[in-house]
């Protein structure tokens, strides 16, 4: 796992949650990696079929959207 | 944002990507502390149902699986 552990509390105590077990602060940092992993390789797919090698914002917007992460994009827009 | 950038450009290197530019990395970042977000609310949420204040390794991986992250448990399963 890459992600450190102080952020991925620093997100849970943002959020409102005081008392947290470590495991599920675990489980949550496990979950981010893996979600990260999932929309790094859709966005590489995604650069690939644009006959890119590079990976750009657009690429990576694109697989965010395609991996249901329902955020923002890089300009601030849903 | 809380999440460090160094670390979610380890993930970006571990999935195999050579060359993303630093907008992508951003995004990347954003949606992963924005998705950590909306998991741990989820999870405080579970808790409560349950009539706790206290965040376990359950509710946490209740709320995972609920935001379609389909990650390992923290027992290692799917």
């Amino acid at each position: 796992m890459e992600l450190p552990i102080a952020p991925v509390g620093r997100i849970i105590k943002n959020a409102g949650a005081t008392r947290v077990s470590s495991d599920a602060e675990k489980a949550l940092e496990k979950a981010l990696d893996e979600k990260g992993t999932e929309i790094i390789l859709n966005a590489i797919r995604h650069a690939k079929d644009s006959g890119r090698k590079d990976v750009n914002a657009n690429d990576m917007t694109h697989a965010i959207h395609y991996n249901n992460c329902n955020i923002t994009n890089v300009n601030g827009q849903k």
